[in-house]
């Protein structure tokens, strides 16, 4: 017994009888005892449809529009949805962004939470109602609606358990919890128990797709209890807690991203201030970059590689072809058929080990690394896109069948 | 120029073609040098659409949030048309029922306008921009979201025109202006240039469907000057305030209201508070009495008829015999084959022939009279509903044809 914040995606609203499986859920939650407060996304065809109706219009609408346009999705999922508990008879109350308080910057279409005033929803609470709210969605300092951006629902969970102290922000999605490895690639993908924020935030990062990252960085910098679980299986799902049980094997998972693509400036001058000048030009443009590396210097020249997301590869090439005058490189090669594996895992600190036997497994399969790049509880290489699925399961099997 | 607050309803806003059409009105309004505020209602669809899937999940769903889900409508209209008038390069901004400030009661589905504060949609226009509002929807003193109820986007652009203090409230409906009769009905109706809220008042309340109540009563006690005109034909329509030019056969307009019924009570007891104890029944369940006639006393018993909406006459009709004992009358006799048709005229008052001359063109053409009734600009009378067609015509005709 306690409160308790359940999120749940459009897929899981998608229709009546959808949105009805999920009021049986919700109230199963409350007539245990619990204060529930639920944070629902859009239906899936909505937003869809508002965006087709939109780029009809003025296929470059201003983003403020956009909000405007897209927030009413939101809307509509949370009155459906107390329309399906109060039919049960169920006390139920609906709000939007605004009526909740939740305060964001005005970066219309990728706004950030500011402040989040729990104040109607505890009244609510206090009236013994379930209270659904509108994620994706707030006001900024003007009284205009904005919308989070991606994984915009999961962050508005994690406030409001934050900002009502929960004792636990459940976000439901189409998958059961967190796995070792993508389970639609790597058949014998073993689910996680526990696994830490860390952990999880470099899992999101590198491609795992369960939670969005922002959510996670707000659930650890407030130690809030995550479970993620699906709404379709009714089982137990991953717990996100910071004193997660460790694996066996300090690994945790593996994850794979191929949204990502390298440009290498070759024959750059070795003197300071060349790396701050390439990547404050890409940040102006808001471009981000993953991993860098920089060769040694050789004679009086070195090389500094770079990964970016895909869809900015053109983009970030245009920019350092047209400032090679200022940059001063010899040539510029870029790729985007490469991908990156990860192994995660809060252990791996401790535990030497742990990337030798990734880079074995690798070389038995015969898959050639581009790039390394390693952190206290990461380690990531850059390799043929083609080799993905194969270097997944090698190195899955390496931490998960070989060592148990 | 000067400050003009237009209305479009929901088949005005339907598709892209047409929410562009209406945004080339809006902009030339603007262009012309006035300031512009617009209201708009939902596209005709997407309530329709919103209310199946209620009806799907519950068709008992509470008013509260059906109001949170309708109310979604307008906003999507706002802000489609933010985007095409941005498209065509003019400053726009689109704002909800509680971001200007439309406080309502907290009948939600059918709440009314208590106040409305300016203050957003002035600095807006300060800042030189085309504003567009949602119609029918406000807030009420809890932050919740209502809804006006029927003609309601009539009423939002009405009362924002009083509270701005508008040169003048531009209605856009899919008629070309106030016509002496329905043109739909009567081929040689004449639209007319101006008429006074008064008469309008009668029309609307006749059903002449062009306006909705409220919002004439509401232009009437503001003096605020409207224009009643077609957003498909681009001429000018028809004005309604209130030192009209007269008509010169001193009437207006015939309407005819078919959605009535007639319940009559004989042999009443004829002593003080009979007419007291029937319709305060009536009130207490929200059914609305409009003709009522009381005969003269005979001996010691009278008899009272008076007439209901359609859709109320088996509820009015099932509270009074079960009250048969308190009221104390011989018998009940109802009908609703029949139907009113009524002719309207400021100047009516002061020009005693005007009864006289629709009466005779009912007898010319041999139609029964079952029950009258006057005021002060209008004589309506209740005939069977077989002779509608034929009454408006003839009642027209007299007024109309014949004396010009």
């Amino acid at each position: 017994m306690g409160l308790i914040v359940q999120k749940f995606g459009g897929s899981s609203v998608a229709n009546a009888e959808r949105v009805n499986h999920v009021a049986e859920i919700i109230t199963n939650t409350y007539k245990a005892g619990n204060q529930v407060v639920v944070v629902l996304s859009a239906q899936g065809d909505t937003t869809d449809d508002l965006i087709e109706k939109a780029n009809e219009i003025n296929p470059k609408a201003s983003k403020r529009e956009m909000d405007m346009l897209l927030s009413t999705g939101e809307q509509i999922s949370v009155a459906l949805m107390a329309m399906a508990i109060g039919r049960m008879g169920f006390p139920v109350v609906s709000l939007t962004g605004w009526q909740v308080g939740m305060e964001t910057s005005s970066h219309y279409g990728n706004a950030r939470i500011k402040k989040v005033s729990g104040t109607r929803i505890q009244e609510e609470l206090d009236r013994n109602k379930i209270v659904l709210v509108c994620g994706f969605q707030g006001v900024n300092k003007y009284d205009d609606v904005t919308t989070l951006g991606r994984g915009g629902s999961d962050t508005t969970a994690v406030a409001l358990a934050v900002a009502l102290k929960a004792d636990l922000c459940q976000i439901y999605t189409d998958v059961d919890g967190v796995y070792t490895a993508d389970p639609r690639v790597i058949k014998n993908a073993r689910k996680l128990d526990e696994i830490t924020h860390d952990e999880m935030l470099e899992l999101a990062t590198l491609g795992a797709k369960v939670l969005h990252n922002r959510s996670v960085e707000m659930a650890k910098t407030y130690n809030m209890n995550l479970e993620v679980l699906s709404s379709f299986t009714g089982k137990p799902g991953t717990i996100v807690k910071e004193d997660a049980k460790l694996e066996k094997t300090h690994v945790s998972g593996v994850a794979c991203d191929k949204n990502i693509a390298r440009i290498a400036l070759v024959g750059l001058q070795d003197k300071p201030g060349i790396a701050y000048r390439i990547f404050s030009m890409l940040a102006k443009e808001k471009i981000n970059v993953d991993i860098i590396l920089q060769s040694i210097g050789r004679g009086n020249t070195k090389d500094i590689s770079f990964t970016v997301e895909k869809d900015n590869l053109a983009e970030a090439a245009r920019i350092l072809e047209e400032k090679k005058h200022l940059i001063g490189f010899d040539h510029m090669n870029t790729t985007d058929t490469i991908s990156k594996v990860s192994i995660v895992g809060a252990g791996m600190a401790n535990n030497s080990g742990v990337a030798a036997l990734m880079f074995e497994a690798l070389y038995e399969a015969n898959i050639n690394i581009h790039m390394i790049s390693t952190s206290e509880i990461k380690v990531s290489v850059l390799i043929d896109e083609e080799d993905s699925e194969k270097a997944m399961q090698v190195v899955h099997d390496k931490f998960f069948n070989i060592m148990q």
